[in-house]
């Protein structure tokens, strides 16, 4: 009856959940889902959140794979942050999270 | 544009995450999906967790409401484990974020 976990410390799920649980990580992924955006359309979108912060948390989206960066050619070169295909299978199952969590859990808000 | 959180910190996503984001807690919720489990028939079935530690996560899964405890009478009395209806909502969206790490991280394995 003893499971066997090979070459990672706990099951699939927990290391999903590592790549999500950043502060703002879920937010950012709800706004992408609904297309690309500017750094600073992003940033208009989601109160509260410093730059410097919200730079951290796409990073390390991007390292996780879940954000794809764009540089347009222009000037000024505009870049733009979009969810990679990773990305947007994710955003309908945090979806579920949120309305699990509207259900269940006191005093949530939905953010839209 | 800009949305408006009231009561609490970020979206309800994020508090969700919360309530799961323990090492042992998805996987705790993974067992308990399959049914109520005395401590030591889920501490035999979770390798490498010490039973310290998974007390400790069973009492955030309890505090998080997503487990409820029952002691049955008897000599010597037996305390099950199982799942609330909050934490039998929560499991097949667990579910499907492991199935989506299996597809998309690599070097994960499956739990069973």
């Amino acid at each position: 009856m003893r499971h066997t976990y090979h070459d990672i410390e706990c099951c699939a799920a927990k290391v999903a959940l590592d790549q999500i649980s950043g502060k703002w990580k879920p937010i950012i992924i709800f706004h992408l889902s609904a297309g690309p955006r500017r750094f600073s359309e992003l940033w208009r979108e989601i109160p509260r959140v410093s730059k410097k912060v919200m730079l951290e948390q796409l990073r390390q989206l991007e390292a996780a794979t879940l954000v794809e960066r764009t540089v347009h050619n222009g000037f000024p070169p505009e870049v733009t942050y979009h969810l990679s295909g990773k990305g947007q299978q994710l955003a309908p199952i945090l979806q579920q999270l949120e309305q699990w969590a509207l259900t269940h859990i006191e005093g949530v808000v939905q953010i839209s």
